[in-house]
């Protein structure tokens, strides 16, 4: 089964794609979509629409593992983070993609046992459960991946 | 200059689409993007985005005018008009228009003088302001027509 698991935001989307298998699970492929700052709100939320769609065409995942937008302090946040979940969200439907979605704590649990696990943890076990050539330093994809993993252990192979 | 007027939401997308000229502005069509509640986000806000670019490309409109996200109590409906927002702000990128975005305090201020106007007080003005054949009875489509005239208001030919 291969997932793209997604990290929305709107200067970082991060994305993992995860081919997941009862033998041996391998990332197919992770970045992130990364817009400029300085440019309108349309113009980085339709590059997100564009780019994603770009990604979705070339390696065809079937199912999508979506971080939820959970808690926020900040509104501004909320709403910039919200846009470009409302643009991913209709991107996936529109190539009839499964759509799953998961708050970051439900994430963490699944894949450290502990909802409250650092970074650093996460990404120690993500290591553990999938092949990969390169693991990404960007937080945001690493984040990504988990989310697919996450989706896998509660609907997949890997707890099989 | 034909102006479309939105107002974003995730249940209903309000629009009004209107020919503004220096001797009579008209109204050419208004109504709604309505989706239903009890289905998923993703197919709601593709319902959206579907919907949005059929209107666009039969009018086509050369500018935008948005109602802005303002203030909101109640964090859940921020995330769900975001969403849709963010939908919106992207076919609108995508089909070259030019857009505008107005807060509805500055969208009362602007057609009434006055920031706290009531919708029965704005929509007075409106229909003093542009020609139409029949007048919205929904409130999120006659404040799109109210966004529309907003921005002309400020940029346009109304005024003038």
């Amino acid at each position: 089964m291969r997932i793209i698991g997604i990290d929305p935001g709107t200067a970082i989307v991060g994305y993992g794609i995860i081919d997941f298998n009862k033998e041996e699970s391998k990332l197919i492929t992770s970045g992130s979509i990364q817009t400029e700052k300085g440019k309108p709100d349309s113009t980085r939320l339709y590059e997100i629409h564009q780019d994603l769609k770009l990604i979705i065409k070339k390696y065809e995942p079937k199912v999508a593992s979506v971080e939820k937008l959970f808690f926020f302090k900040n509104q501004k946040t909320v709403i910039s983070v919200a846009q470009s979940r409302g643009v991913i969200l209709s991107v996936l439907e529109g190539e009839k993609i499964e759509i799953f979605e998961y708050t970051p704590m439900e994430i963490k649990l699944a894949i450290t046992g502990y909802g409250r696990a650092t970074k650093t943890q996460v990404a120690e076990m993500v290591k553990k459960m999938i092949k990969y050539e390169k693991f990404p330093k960007l937080d945001d994809t690493a984040d990504a991946i988990a989310a697919a993993i996450c989706h896998n252990i509660n609907y997949g192979v890997i707890n099989v």
